[in-house]
């Protein structure tokens, strides 16, 4: 079976959107990716992250239940855990940051434990491009593909670690906004042309509500989001677009374009499924056949039948 | 052969956008549309608006070369033609209307020529609600389909009249801003429903450089816009779309939802082309071989291929 491993934060979330609020739950990119990919696909995943003392049991149980590996997940005793918290506006597309508190992040040094040193996809989740690059720095033998993701906080305040990082990954996901910023372009077209020259031979740009462009080299795929009636919390989308990716790509064992499409539509229909609850609670109750029935509606939404003369 | 009626403006336009500026083109709503539905297909189409005296008989010639009726053409001796003119923002979402005049639009009381009260798809351009209203009464026979474009604008002054042509239409088509201005709904599925609800069976929302949404019950499909490396005058392109979308269905004279897919998708593609170039410039240059050549984009940019198990 194809390893994943996925590198990224084990975080508290606190959520407040226009339909409710949330007092301190489950988040982290690791934490989406990993929850993700595993109801994707039944892939041998490995989380390598950081939590504090203060972390409960019960979360660790979660991710065990599901079989996700946690060799290489620390808990720095005495620590306390990296806390998020956040307010989304009405439109859902904006929001504000109430607090940000790094805790035990801020010194992490991630370890990746041998048995998934030898991973065949490494997903990069977004956190400082300095762990991103230890981590792949501490593989021994070469993935068969690594997939980054990040925002642009490290565009601002990393930009030549996150260069980097950018030059050795096969893959980036990126919102529309943050291709924009890393390459002076407005046009997605350019942009990710640009993005290739950087290293990158697979380019994702997600743009939210407006679903994802996949481009390599000329050419291009799109993968809507699903018209929803309502979106409850956009928290983690993007993290369970990645991880819906990675988790298809892992299992199916095949990294062509063509292969990638049908990544890129598992990853914009997991992550419809995220944004319906708060934080992880959608992911924690998913039926299989719930998954496929959506991927059902993907299909009846995008497939269409003219002949070409 | 099907028969189609274009109701809407025929006009002068000057245009302002970041890559330069036109003095008084070819423009209106009416010219896009038949323009547009004559490149998709062969149909036999005719045109009811209204120009000045002032209007250049090249234009009328650009016209007949096409094959496209102008007997319901109507030159106002003396009058001056529809004048609109705009500047767009850098990021082309955002314009300012700098001047319209409305010279022999203010007066103009439509006149369907006989040979087309039989028509069997009537597409009502955007333009005043009480002409949209005066052209279905004159219709004879009912049409197969009748499609309408309107725009906020008729929603804040002449909302009553437009619900009333809004009942009596097959299909709508509507930007997302819109659809949530007429319906008091964010989201577009419920947007949708409520429109659904008012009288059209069919439901398209145009979502501009994201693509198209086309509604029917609970059915969605999505098309999106072509990924391009610069547009250059949006103009024209939602008249394109439409002018597409009835050209495909009168020529393969099936108003299925399957069908109307496609139709979706040769108003996408063909409204892709009109961007490229100022005003109707790229409309009126086209070889039906680009536009298959672009069908096969589309073609690639959307479908893929997963089991569903």
């Amino acid at each position: 079976m194809a390893k994943l491993l996925v590198v990224g934060t084990v975080a508290f979330d606190a959520i407040e959107t226009p339909f409710g609020k949330t007092d301190k739950i489950l988040g982290g990119a690791a934490t989406y990716i990993a929850l993700a990919a595993k109801n994707v696909a039944a892939v041998d995943a490995a989380i390598v992250s950081v939590v504090g003392e203060d972390f409960p049991e019960e979360y660790i149980q979660l991710f065990k239940e599901r079989r996700v590996n946690l060799e290489g997940l620390e808990v720095v005793p005495g620590g306390k855990t990296f806390f998020w918290s956040g307010k989304y506006h009405n439109d859902l597309n904006m929001r504000d940051t109430l607090a940000t508190e790094l805790n035990v992040l801020a010194d992490f040094e991630p370890k990746v434990p041998e048995s998934y040193q030898d991973a065949d996809i490494v997903m990069l989740g977004n956190l400082h491009p300095g762990v991103q690059l230890s981590v792949i720095d501490q593989m021994t033998s070469p993935p068969k593909l690594i997939v980054l993701d990040t925002m642009n906080f490290w565009m601002d305040h990393t930009l030549d670690l996150l260069i980097e990082v950018i030059k050795k990954v096969d893959v980036i996901t990126i919102n529309d906004e943050e291709a924009r910023q890393l390459t002076g372009e407005y046009s997605l077209v350019k942009a990710a042309a640009k993005i290739h020259g950087m290293g990158p031979k697979y380019v994702v740009i997600k743009k939210g509500e407006h679903g994802a462009l996949l481009f390599h080299n000329s050419h291009v795929f799109f993968a809507p989001a699903l018209p929803l009636e309502e979106v409850f919390d956009p928290t983690g989308a993007g993290d369970s677009f990645a991880g819906g990716f990675v988790g298809y790509l892992a299992q199916s064992e095949n990294i062509s374009f063509e292969n990638m499409k049908n990544a890129v539509i598992h990853g914009s229909n997991i992550a419809s499924f995220c944004v319906e609850k708060f934080g992880t609670e959608r992911l924690l109750s998913l039926k299989p056949e719930e998954i496929t029935n959506r991927l059902a509606e993907f299909t009846a939404l995008t497939q269409f039948d003219i002949d070409l003369v």
